[in-house]
């Protein structure tokens, strides 16, 4: 290779570096356990690996590819940089947020070297396609965290948008899949959420 | 396994994954590229172990363990949560500083079932041990993407703390030793801040 294209391949990852930056300032609907602020997209997504390491071991599918995994759970939000977070229990906007995201996969990925942008828009195509018993476990982890954090501040962003408990139900489904020796866990914190008056019956 | 078993290991595994969340709340003397605030240690293990995969083929040793860069680049900062994070440039509060982080990761690390304990804090000693290729490169990585945003928010934190271009120099050694291809292009751009009244020369 010589020096200019080498130098163009650099240019374009550290672009791509300097852009993912932006994921930091991306404001999700999940607040910190200490109810400081809401987590943004970008530290969602490092609790997110550190999550499928933990629970990897407890998955259905056995033999999964786990650094496919953690590269899905790395990008998965990227696009988020322009196509913003999206409150998940609304089903309207949740339509038209899948073109947004579309256009901002093909700007942010391509700001890569081809190859890599090929890599990376693949592991994000697998992540939203939700086929593989790699996506699926990757969606289950993107479910048990927010979750998680939820319950452990008494449903105030769920009670802030009068969400019900059959919408929660709904949406943790992934977990019933991937997961399932965690459902039974699953469901009790949902009932119990719901006797709390966290979620609306 | 029986079910009493099971609860606990699971227990222990959420206890661990809720106490990670307060990594958020762990701010380093790193801006973000829009100067908007300081970086949390949560966020910047994410960019780190994405800027990993992004200049894993650029490393000077082949055949790594990708896996075992991003799950080390993933709990790295964990201690962070009890001892702080620590402007890189003190000399004397590194050595302090080592201490209280062997003790925080003996509580955030036993948080876990024991074999998952085991191979955690086993994976934050070998990268503070930096002796696996593994370890040294994921070193490089938390000492470029620092770099690059410091370069793009024109040291505004260097010149905070009145840092010295030869403390840039060394601080960034294992990047010469782990991503040679990018050490010249490293050098010219604290040269070139330097020139710019970044640094002190």
């Amino acid at each position: 290779m010589n020096d200019k294209k080498e130098q163009e391949i650099r240019a374009r990852k550290i672009r791509f570096i300097l852009e993912a930056d932006k994921l930091k300032g991306v404001v999700r609907n999940t607040l910190l356990t200490d109810q400081s602020r809401y987590e943004n997209a970008a530290e969602h997504s490092w609790h997110l690996a550190l999550t499928a390491l933990i629970f990897f071991d407890a998955a259905a599918v056995k033999n999964m590819d786990l650094t496919r995994i953690l590269k899905m759970l790395l990008v998965h939000d990227l696009v988020e940089i322009d196509a913003g977070d999206l409150l998940c229990y609304n089903e309207d906007q949740r339509r038209r947020q899948a073109e947004k995201e579309q256009k901002a996969a093909e700007r942010i990925f391509n700001l890569l070297p081809e190859d890599q942008a090929d890599t990376l828009s693949g592991l994000w195509e697998e992540f939203e396609a939700r086929q593989s018993p790699e996506a699926r476990f990757a969606h289950a982890i993107d479910r048990l965290q927010p979750l998680l954090q939820a319950i452990h501040t008494e449903g105030k962003t769920w009670r802030l948008h009068n969400i019900r408990k059959e919408q929660v139900l709904e949406r943790m489904q992934p977990i019933r899949d991937a997961l399932p020796g965690l459902w039974g866990y699953v469901t009790e914190l949902i009932d119990a959420a719901a006797d709390s008056g966290y979620l609306i019956q």
